[in-house]
């Protein structure tokens, strides 16, 4: 891969450009907004404008809302060979990428799971990537060279493909990332109640539970209003453990433990599910737990090791979870 | 101040222990499991068994639940001159221990807000309060030489006082500490519908955002049942923000962005009430966000800096907020 063309010169696709350059590829930086390609350029993640001939990469670091538009605009300027994206979300923008006519066999969605609260392309880092996952969701009419093109991006950039089908993938964000992201939105609103001198008591573990709150409003918007049905899906199982935790509490507030012992047990229960929930969360360098789920990556380390991932056969889940599109 | 007994010790009693011990404080370490006791005076946190006459300063580093029946047996058998406890709640301890006949002259409850989401005197650190705020809440009937015996504790172990009424410390943790817990343990309880290798998309957000999660659910069931009243009005509060946002997310699961823009904009409003909430949590070593409330921390300066603290006046609200008890 020689050249790499960045539409979206933000923390991601700045991050990315620092990355492929550092590692000698030719990038060019693209955004609505000269003056932050402009800005990018200056921290060394490529130069502006459009190459002359096409890359062989272009990389949509675009919200989700705006990648079916900008796939079929930059496709039909032949802009490069190979597309890919970095969206919190996938089987929207393709269904809309289909609908708007893309040419899908030189599509491969991605998304690389980093990111930081700020925006922009200030907080760039070029080791953004390094270690984490990217996610890969090829289509049913995804190419292979497609699919080898991003996946030595990934390669480049530090990170560890993990091939998944766009609707695993979405479900799998709503309970990972997308929902945790609202609820810390709606626990960091309760703060707005608070009396003046209520914060001073703040510890870590407010700030651990409320730091992803602080993300862009305009961002989360589009990507919790794409996924909005694999979000749902979880946010009403929350709704329903709620509610039980009010219910105990609010008979524990009248009767005391001692009048309703059933309702600490009620309370417990939800505590209680929540200590093994959390304790499926994987941590980096350990391994997981003993009640956490056993992981089958093979599809991740595979795709790793072979030189020629296009010749690697997708795992079946992946294949079934793919439905032909439009 | 010569002599403390810490009962209790676990992770903040052999804090305390440790602290103490550094500073050459003789400490004695009773636990109701002589084990634990031995455990933690083998780390070096004191010595085990009770001091041949009163302690200046008794530590009952015990769960909320227990302070009350703790306090009444240690008083009885003057095991110290002065006492107070560490537990998160503080009115409904404080009420049964007024119930119990606990002599409350020579008590005032205290927090440290530190802790670790271990438990046990393996994980306790010397440094535990370190610059933390360690809230004290004198009852209107404590007396000038146990305030000013818990502020020498405090000022021993590193730590910085802040002087509240009990009722406002209740209301005030419900909002930082018992809420956010209960809220991430509801968030992290959502993991165990997860499928086996959704979770491996798993990153420092989801981390951050559950962690406190890993609590003990015995520990926090008897917190949140103390401060049930408090940690309910915040809960109902986020529960109205939960329904907004549910609502928004079907209307634009049903409609689309496009359909249904006022969905839109209903939910960018629950994350930008996020985004506002969040920019109230103080960051350590850095001033508050322009639209974060300005502490008037002149009781917290205030008692680190007197060296006769009890002669300093307390803040009008203090006072006003400490009712009678019994």
């Amino acid at each position: 891969m020689r050249s790499v063309v960045v539409v979206g010169a933000g923390l991601i696709g700045t991050s990315v450009g620092l990355a492929l350059t550092a590692r000698g590829v030719t990038t060019h930086l693209l955004d609505r907004d000269p003056r932050v390609a402009r800005a990018a350029a200056a921290l060394g993640a490529g130069r502006t404008g459009r190459p002359r001939r096409p890359a062989d990469l272009a990389v949509l670091a675009v919200p989700p809302g705006q990648v079916a538009r900008v796939l079929a605009a930059v496709q039909g300027e032949e802009l490069a060979r190979i597309y890919t994206d970095v969206a919190s979300v996938k089987e929207v923008p393709l269904t809309h990428a289909a609908e708007a006519g893309c040419d899908l066999a030189r599509f491969v969605g991605g998304h690389p799971m980093a990111g930081r609260e700020t925006s922009g392309p200030e907080g760039a880092r070029r080791d953004l990537f390094r270690g984490r996952p990217w996610v890969l969701t090829p289509s049913a009419r995804s190419g292979g060279e497609a699919l080898d093109t991003v996946l030595e991006l990934v390669a480049l950039c530090g990170a560890r493909p993990v091939v998944m089908g766009h609707r695993e993938h979405d479900r799998a964000v709503a309970l990972t990332s997308h929902t945790p992201h609202l609820v810390a939105s709606l626990l960091a609103g309760t703060l707005l109640r608070g009396e003046s001198d209520e914060l001073r008591l703040a510890g870590q573990g407010l700030r651990d539970t409320t730091r992803v709150a602080a993300g862009d409003p305009d961002l989360w918007t589009d990507i919790l209003g794409d996924n909005a049905e694999a979000v749902l899906t979880v946010l009403d199982a929350l709704h329903g453990d709620l509610s039980l935790a009010r219910e105990a509490l609010r008979d524990l507030a009248r009767g005391g433990p001692t009048a309703r012992p059933d309702a600490a047990a009620r309370l417990r229960a939800v505590l209680e599910r929540g200590v093994r929930g959390r304790a499926r969360v994987p941590t980096p360098g350990r391994r997981p737990a003993e009640n956490a789920p056993r992981v089958p990556d093979a599809a991740v380390s595979g795709a790793a090791r072979v030189s020629r991932p296009s010749q690697m056969a997708l795992p079946q889940g992946v294949r079934d979870g793919v439905r032909p599109v439009a």
